[in-house]
């Protein structure tokens, strides 16, 4: 079997010809890409979204308890329960970017760090990456320090409780989802249901 | 403790002022939207992208294989490992749309259909749900229907190389690697690794 991210021979990779900024909008910018099918050179137009590099903390308390927070989203227009996260500034390490985002989101900080998964947040739209921390032994030791128009209420449940949660869909936020995806085939494997 | 998605009395949902639409982007439409803080009433602006419903499948055949795609990405600009999916069209079923896609993309049709988890891509910017189904004893029974644009590369992995290609980030998707999620908590449950 051939690596399974190949290319085919380069019959599946499109080739960019062009690519140009449509609009700025600060939380990301839309970009214009005509680019040539692979096979057949015919051209099209694609739209993409320029977008800063993510991060999530899976924060784990002396109990085994993880750290969940509650925070309005602006594009479903409604609550989420999400686990701690944010944007990896310019030049910033992933990993100090997660440390930096459990403080200031919930107030909580860790002794062992362990980056547990990497994933593409949706590369068919986005060309950026979401990093995945967990954090062990996790307490809360200093004051949050939320951006302006941040509201965040910070609670914590037991592994179990965050297992219904998954399953029920009373965390259905995707990129928080995937961050459980690796701590849970971290001690299982995929089995037909 | 109060449920989890509670608004923590009003306190965290933000009070939308306006909704305008910037430019329309095919596969979505950017929206301006004017805020009020729930605290403070201050207004700020957002942008969010009005984002047609999804579908994914995970389609396991006869043998416990799952059915995986190579597709080219526009937003990443590589060759990523997925399982089928794609938009639900407007009145369409979503459970329709799975097995159309699944058709589609790959040829592969099942007997065997279940609805297994439900997410929001990407809450803070689009209002749009994923639906991930399981298919099961799935075959390549039919033609595959590509639209314009689309070049897929079909194969099939044994369920314990696709719990490997998650592990190490072959498959690296966020939108893949939460179906993967739901699979693994049907099984599993969250424990400290």
């Amino acid at each position: 079997m051939a690596a399974p991210d190949d290319d085919d021979g380069g019959a599946l990779r499109w080739r960019v010809l062009a690519r140009t900024q449509v609009h700025d909008y600060r939380i990301f910018r839309s970009m214009a890409v005509r680019a040539a099918h692979p096979q057949t050179g015919a051209e099209r137009d694609f739209t993409v979204l320029d977008t800063p590099d993510w991060v999530n903390v899976i924060a784990l308390t002396p109990a085994d308890e993880v750290v969940l927070i509650r925070q309005y989203r602006h594009g479903a227009d409604r609550v989420h329960v999400e686990i701690p996260g944010g944007m990896v500034d310019p030049g910033e390490d992933h990993g100090a970017a997660a440390r930096r985002e459990l403080a200031e989101e919930t107030g909580y900080t860790a002794a062992e760090w362990r980056h547990v998964g990497t994933v593409e947040p949706n590369p068919a739209i986005h060309g950026n990456r979401l990093f995945t921390w967990l954090a062990l032994d996790a307490r809360p030791t200093t004051a949050t320090e939320l951006d302006a128009g941040e509201v965040i209420s910070t609670f914590t449940v037991p592994l179990a409780e965050a297992t219904a949660m998954l399953r029920d869909g009373r965390i259905d936020h995707a990129l928080v989802v995937t961050a459980f995806a690796h701590l849970a085939l971290a001690t299982s494997a995929l089995r037909r249901p």
